[in-house]
């Protein structure tokens, strides 16, 4: 059985295998105050540019959503998110149970238009009952994008000064963010990223490792007592080297871009192939997860030899489906893959 | 000035202020536990025709919503709503302060569409991923809406037997339930509300009362230990006799009616007029609310002698405002508004 | 049937009831923005010296606990009370429900301690671990306690500067501040309150109006966005004049002086007696609350006559239980009641 | 630096390494639905002795405690508690986060009376107020506690007849369960323990692992849609596999029991010199935590050459402090602490 399913079905990089095991008996503080973390948070902040920044490490995406926009705004903001963003949809009312509303705008191929949330914040503070609403008090938004979409540099660039302009923090959730980097239709660096940002977050779970993400706060604006925020949401690993030494490893001679530029290569084999096969794709998506429109009696043939995400059904007759790679898949499972599809398509 | 901003500009019907006074030294528990209350739940009980409902009283329209569907509502819950349902817009974000997602549905001059409510619960149900997902626990509707727009008998039934299909609660919010059941286009009565909603209020501070509304649970669905959880949500008035004697005296010889058809009658007669005037209606409401779209500078003139509310702005040039009636309107002053606004427009 | 069971057992004071029918048609904006409010507020800022005090309505004392309390809260943070504390014990965890922590510090005749605070506060920060435990961010006192006790304005003063020390609000529930403010052994007046406190409420409902307790906000520290914090929590009503026009009532001619002041009278009445009759008082207390030990058998025998709260068991043959007093006491019920005491103890 | 601060300074057990090593490359679905995590249920089941256990995997301690809590208790109830119990005092606030007061009684040596808290759920019961006092809807328990002591089969019999009586849960914080387990001085197995907790997590952490803990649910009690109620507290790991197949390494061959065993032996050979030393116990602990009074001035000595654990400080010139042994603890450096400490005193 091959599998496209997602970009977490395998463990780890190796190499964070291999250095956990060599530092497992070092005697080291809790918390995140071990010296592998601190390593780690340098090495981000060098690849980021941003020698001033808060760097922390959380173990998974929902939860750094939460802890991070639960501790960034004030009881009575809410977030503002396309309404297909993660925290929108898929992660179990999550934000509300912190008690913050999901203000959400129209999508774009998953993204979110700075026209659209200009006008949302000046038709917001235009409105004589306000007061009765909930304050927009963070902009959200995912690179990529749930659908593999990418924001340009300019883009980036329009979305932070409207914030800027409003003095609320812009927040990527960069979940996939290495494969975001890598991607061969992109103009937007990590640097770029440190500069447009308030707040964002460095994915290790889909990227490489068995689990942490590495939030960054670009503009000395990490919360007061974060760390107790975090320990409250049930977020403070005890042992915080699990994280500081899979984030060193992944930040020393560029393994996090090599993984991202691996999963790179082999999406853009597979859209190659998908395209021979005559695949109609549903959208155009420059990283590793890709979308694609099949019959559902094709897709019931597929699906005895392949796993692959099922995404919506535009009628009753087609299936959109999504086939991931990651920094693990293999390319003889991608010529397999093409192998199948030509057959059945 | 005229006032036309909203039906909750003056005190209380003069038969309340009098119990009020005639009751004032009797010497009664609080929290609701005292005779008037009983009273009042028992002529609401068979106003409804729903001997076995529990009935119980709360101050304010935000704080009644936050603490039914908390209330009600499992922690991974949300609430189904029209994406102009009050609870959606205009509750400053009580609902999910109180942890659950308001879940939204496109509105139809106010109100939601049994259609699209059947086909939310069945996709929701169809992912594969809704474990992921708030779970739809309870179906919020307005009656009348905030649009003034009221359901029909059909339209009620067809989204009550949605519920019970999926052992969801429909939850009435009656604010402004009196002008709503006194409508001259409706086919809805309060028996036929508690046949059709789980749960739903009867709006006091909207409709007479200087506050209070009535909660009514039809299924004997009262959420265990209610009480402690209306206490916790700051919502238990120590002198429940306050509650109790207003609805008492709603509820008796047919107040609570008397006072929606006035404003019904004013209501009615403001429409004739508008239309005599070449009004242009937003939409057609068959209730206490009438919104019109006048030239921004025709309203420029109005506010100087009419206070109404801002509604929204279609264009540049034009602004939809509402003028509400209520039970304290008085013809004199509807015959005034027309008069100006005859030499206005 | 006497009743001394607690002070909000009638309604209103009669000039209260007769100034709401005086201005009830009159057409009034909502949420407290009427003139009526802000002459209340006017006259309350006179009567605590503080001019520049920020002041808002709310209805209900858990109500006003939770949300002044989680307004003023950094979400880390727990508020310290005394182990007796209306917010610790009786609010059925409004304080919690927020999310925040009572943290408690043993109370002595319903107070709290200087030195025990400043111990509390010097142990939390010296404690290594502090990060891993919630931060003291509010003192919460209550002024009468619920034992009926005063502080002193030195304990007052003490307590304030504690809380300056460590730049943390001191908060006062004054649920019952008239009946503190007209004991004949205080030495604390409202402007000593207004200096020492950095927030507190003078509490209506137990003290001769219908509902409503007044916020006063004393170091220009009214939370930003109030308003909205306030409707988020349920608690913003929408005919704000009916608190509005209460308070100015109160604060009228010195009417909430007076009604302590009569409270007071019959309290010290009624200890005279009891102490005629020799009963045996559980503690001192100079205000309208009384609490005394009775034999269980003496109890059984006065419930027939007499409504009285059950306090606590000290042992298996006796009963703790409190007569209250109020502005509407009638001395003609003092006298009944320690006539029947007589013939029962 | 010898280092006894606590029992969570090294990574993983070696065999977990390798584990994860070998097993690294299979293609897992996430979420805790692959095969690892199936097989280590179905071992803890057996363990456990209670077949039908519903077991969970989680990341940390506080996280478990928050999401079991929160998840079982009713919105209007609280979880009972010992005054020293990490949910009362060292999380942070993270209960009452989730809404939730957690109600305490007094602690002996960190652990609960049953004849406290059948005092307690009695008096609370017919408290006349309780309606306005939050539930106790759960005890919770720490075994070993937070001070190394132990409940006796006999006792954690005691406080499952009340919690059955009562209707409530009895969950235990099994942080350091395997240090508990293999005690010389204990009369309780796992089945033991599965037998009187409804509910009770398996430390991973501290045990051996690098993260994770086992829930299990003895009573057929698991709440609704728990996995959702997972995700919605951030508490869902994408990779469950991490936790999958620790916890089946653990329980495979009795690694978890070895491990306990190695730390019990460790601690015994450290009390007997601490004895020999003539140090004085702060109380007598069975398990891996030891507590012992030192004088100022001897902590200062040791410090420069031993990491341990500020405790508290009984006097002006006394510390207590805590060293604890773990599944990675070497004899030898037991013995030159040891010897260290004969130097000093």
């Amino acid at each position: 059985m091959l599998s496209f399913e997602n970009d977490y079905v395998e463990g780890a990089h190796e190499l964070i295998l291999q250095r956990l095991a060599e530092t497992n008996l070092e005697q080291l503080p809790g918390y995140g105050a071990d010296s592998w973390c601190e390593r780690a948070k340098e090495k981000i902040r060098e690849a980021c540019k941003c020698p001033h920044a808060d760097v922390c490490f959380l173990v998974g995406g929902t939860q750094t959503n939460m802890t991070v926009i639960d501790g960034m705004l004030a009881p009575y903001e809410g977030v503002i998110a396309a309404n297909t963003g993660h925290v929108s949809v898929h992660e179990a009312g999550a934000i509300e149970y912190t008690g913050h509303k999901v203000l959400t705008l129209p999508q774009h191929e998953g993204k979110i238009r700075a026209d659209e949330l200009e006008a949302y914040l000046r038709t917001f503070w235009e409105d004589a009952s306000h007061e009765h609403m909930v304050f927009p008090g963070m902009v959200y938004i995912s690179h990529p994008t749930e659908y593999g979409t990418l924001y340009t540099r300019a883009e980036l660039q329009n979305l932070s000064a409207i914030c800027d302009a409003h003095q609320i923090p812009l927040y990527l959730d960069g979940a996939r963010l290495g494969y975001g980097l890598m991607s061969r239709q992109t103009d937007v660096t990590l640097p770029d990223i440190a500069d447009c940002c308030h707040v964002f977050y460095i994915g290790g779970t889909k990227v490489g490792a068995l689990c942490g993400e590495a939030v960054v706060f670009t503009r000395r604006n990490m919360p007061k007592h974060f760390l107790t925020t975090i320990k409250q949401h049930g977020a403070l690993l005890a042992k915080g080297r699990l994280l500081g030494i899979q984030f060193d490893t992944l930040f020393t001679d560029g393994l996090y871009q090599k993984l991202g530029a691996h999963a790179i290569d082999m999406a853009e084999l597979l859209k190659r192939g998908l395209r021979e096969c005559g695949c109609t794709f549903h959208l155009e998506s420059p990283t590793n997860q890709q979308f694609v429109l099949l019959k559902d009696e094709e897709l019931e043939r597929l699906k005895k030899h392949v796993a692959c995400s099922f995404w919506e059904k535009p009628d009753e007759d087609h299936t959109i489906v999504r086939f991931a790679t990651s920094w693990a898949t293999r390319e003889a499972d991608i010529l397999q893959l093409l192998k199948l599809l030509k057959e059945i398509l």
